[in-house]
């Protein structure tokens, strides 16, 4: 039985806490955070979990097995690399950190610590993601010509972060997933309106070796809530839309075929013979994601296994937000996307 | 009453010619198409009206007083050119030519020649949009934060040109007409897997003078047909949903204010107030715009009037349409817009 | 080739005239309406074309085989006898006739002319409904429990003849079609708020042997225009909506079983195990119903055939009006339908 | 501060429990389930509550004021009037009871003993309904001409009591609360498919004073969920979708209005002017209804007041589902409403 300590009673510790609570695989040994208020209030809920305003307690105590880190992206890495240094396994909330470094250090100490290091990309443990992943496989959607993805709302207006770093990470996370690689270049554009150089609302391209391409938009000030994700193959296409009551994923036997114009493709010319079957809605055993997250966590930990969401994956996401910022203060001037070569560890 | 001849009986002159058909303050005289048999189809429903395959027979014609082009974008100029040289007032379909210096030219010409030089931009009299133009007024609005429009489908795959000069005229002619004015800078990327060099996805993003972003998403092959606008302002939003059966248009009494936290702005700390109220879809009392389109050009003439989408109107889109290909071909690197400085009339 | 007068030049006339004319098996040989001006406008769209105010002439008329009728319901016996009498085949608007007798008489006139008597019940030909009946197969549904279905809207408000005779045909023949056999019993409700004793609102109840049962609301004054209508099996369910953009047709793997609770129905306990399963949109080939319905009352003549919507299908639909009626009139008391004997023709 | 027991953890009584817990103005006292094992796993979440599988320990406790009952419809008029004879004020879920006699037995006891009795119609303390019943004043809507409510969805099969008697409920006390008084008339059919005897579909049709209609359609088998209540009035119309994310009241600016014809209503010829206007979708502030009826029922008790959903009430509801059951029974024969007129207490 994992022993875990969270620490982070923000907006998104809560939903982790209730769930490493309710595994039958591990135990809440300890919640932790800065604000005892804050504390005392969720802590309410979980009599018999020991509480405390100390990360430092964490560290040191001989009952906590692996950490689950809620806290502002900026912190993430100091923390991790403590509880790693400590002996801890750690669950990060995504971003796994600011900067690719930071990133690849973490990686190195998890390592060299023989210990878990996993990142939140919560959507990666999303039934109906997988599933968009299982139609997506080029013998059912033909050729993957691009995807993209649209996640606006108003509110949860940050304002120490702009909405790249605060939200457009679940969309990387998605589209590295579905397309199976890195992009090659990112191009980003952004504006803010409200803050003083924290862009509210973002465009991100994305280019695939290959050709594929990804793009990504980004806002919390939209009158309309959006999360919806469109895979565009040769011989399928795919809406996921992660609000729709019915039919969260719909299948479309729907595409465009170069075909050539009579006898031959003589003189270069070519028509286009379209088809647009049948739409599909499969039907999706929906779970908790971020259960399956922390039980993939645990999982990891007890079978010694590498998280589909490990440190390598948390430094792709966090290469690409990189050259996206990079981008964004350079008026969409496309970037390379570093490659991720490991650093050998420094001091944190 | 203006005598009007029609060239062009391909995908969209048909419905030109039925409008100028219908309207009481103009005559149909002439229909003109090289492929006679695609003129003698589209020329049985109108008996009585001359048909020529002959453009020469439409220039030379004393009963012609106005032209409607609607032919292949690369023959705009030529077309344009020769109607206005022999005295006839133009409407032609949009882009009004394939590079700036081309309509530079034919301004010059119209004016020249005292001649009315009409583009074919269709939403600037659409009911619809005129409503979110009334409805984006400053008094209402808010500031304009940004706007984006999503228009893609599947179909209507073009050969000779590409997603950006096929589809993406109708989205710059809209976001210059909300926005009020012409963007400084460009940024484009789009991807081709049908055809080779002929982009089938484009996006761009538009940055206007004050910080306004626009952003602009086409495609041919994509699941779901979309015709879309959004106006985030900072009291209203507003969605153009042109496909919607009840509330094509939806204004959303909905904003962010930043507001100082507590007693005053000090310590530079900020808090965000969001408020969402009711949505509210105005009835539009809609007319097919392109009846609208076709009365206005005729009422131009007639009255001696600036067309709303004139000579200019038409260049500055095709500005936008030349950097946002710049941009394309280096991979989104933003391009300046150029000025649309008039140059003296050369021969076409 | 059948040669086809069309009379009546109001609401629907106009589409029928379409219709025969763009038929390649027949000729649109005359149009007939009393109002000399409705007559002209629509005769001018169709130059060459016989018109005439006198209905005399087109049973006079050598050169017509075949008359469409689309004038008011009350006239349809007469004017269907006398076309039948001058040895003309048929295609009359719903209702055949207003009263079972009329129906009767005109199947027996037809019979002994042996001339094709057809009704227009439209969605007997529409691609969406026949595929939904092909999905009601036994083997696929399983046991159809019951179907309804909801056709509101604002406006069509008529004078003279309630929703019940005005809408409700089309229901009341798409649910004879599925479920294939007549109903035992109707019972009815209405309420009229516009005019006095005209119906603007109606709910009907139609029980068929076996249990099955069915369901119809009909309103031309609702803030939502619905045509739509669901059917509800023991294995599948579908949905049927006229005015879907995208899957017009939804189907539905739900259901519910009836399982022993435990070892065996002991006790009479019984548990309920539902099936959620996939939801799948089947590509509709649409082609116009009316189109479909003409050329199959062609055909009809041509090959000798029944129609589809023959008399005795007529007489049905008018015998479920009628019992619903008398329904209404008796606040929802349950009506026997009769069954359709016939009897001998008497004099029209 | 009143101390409450709540009696009942099945599918709903877990609801009540909690909002009970967090009001401010009363105390969770004690919590009762015959269930030990299901008492033990509600308990649980709330520790320090008293709980019991002995309703009778709830009647004798000294510390229970009020007590909340939540068990099948068939115990409810015992139970009720137990808890009443012990002293306690009494809400009970709907229905109130099985037979109106029940009904004003407990009326008539809860009086004598001066106790507040209400019944929980939640519908009735939902904002969004608040709002529909405020939008329905005839100085706004016209004339209220009808309404009609679907409530549907695959699920919630009940063994021991019929679709009517499970879900109608809420309708019927919404088009009471509505149109403001109770219907003359009722008409209702239904047929069961799953079991014997036990309707898992239902439609009734309600006659009210003036000629106003409703009409409910109900059923546990049905591929699409809904729960939407449409209001039909001569200057407006509305609807009230309780599952929409958007816009859960639409309120549409449309009717229909009779207009003489010319000169004036000579001939009785009439004709009709439709308007349709804009469609307003107001923000509505949406709290618990199930929080709001609970504080509703603790304020009846502080405040010596009577509650919205009363005795009276419930026993209205009833009267209604008596009608329509007989009306089922007898295939849909209309059954006069009795009126509530209440009798005199017996003996429990």
């Amino acid at each position: 039985m994992v022993r875990v300590g969270v620490v982070g009673c923000g907006y998104w510790g809560p939903n982790l806490i209730r769930n490493i609570y309710q595994l039958d695989c591990c135990d809440l040994a300890m919640i932790c955070d800065a604000d005892p208020q804050r504390l005392a209030r969720v802590g309410k809920l979980y009599p018999g979990v020991t509480l405390t305003t100390s990360f430092q307690d964490v560290l040191d105590s001989g009952a906590v097995d692996a950490v689950v880190i809620a806290t502002p992206a900026r912190t993430h890495h100091a923390m991790t690399g403590q509880a790693l240094a400590a002996g801890k396994h750690v669950l990060v909330e995504k971003p796994l950190a600011v900067t690719s470094p930071q990133c690849q250090d973490l990686i190195s100490l998890a390592k060299q610590q023989g210990l878990v290091l996993m990142v939140g990309h919560t959507f990666l443990y999303n039934p109906a993601l997988l599933m968009v992943k299982e139609l997506s496989q080029p013998e059912y959607l033909g050729d993957l010509f691009y995807l993209y993805s649209h996640r606006v709302n108003l509110g949860r207006v940050q304002t120490d972060v702009n909405a790249l770093w605060s939200i457009a990470p679940h969309d990387i996370s998605i589209a590295l997933f579905l397309v199976g690689q890195a992009p090659e270049k990112v191009s980003a554009q952004g504006a803010y309106y409200l803050s003083n150089q924290i862009e509210d609302v973002v465009f991100i391209t994305l280019t695939f070796p290959g050709g594929v391409m990804g793009h990504i938009h980004v806002s919390w000030i939209d009158p309309s809530k959006t999360r919806k994700v469109t895979v565009v193959g040769s011989e399928k296409m795919i809406i996921y839309d992660d609000l729709a009551d019915e039919g969260m994923v719909k299948v479309y036997d729907k595409g465009v075929k170069r075909v050539s114009n009579g006898e031959g493709p003589q003189y270069g010319e070519f028509q286009y013979r379209l088809h647009s079957g049948d739409v599909h809605l499969p039907r999706i055993r929906m779970t908790e994601p971020l259960a399956n997250e922390c039980r993939h966590f645990i999982e990891c930990i007890l079978e010694n296994k590498t998280p589909t969401s490990d440190g390598e994956n948390g430094l792709q996401v966090v290469q690409v937000l990189e050259a996206a910022q990079r981008s964004i203060e350079l008026q969409g001037m496309p970037m390379p996307v570093a490659s991720g070569q490991l650093q050998p560890h420094t001091v944190a």
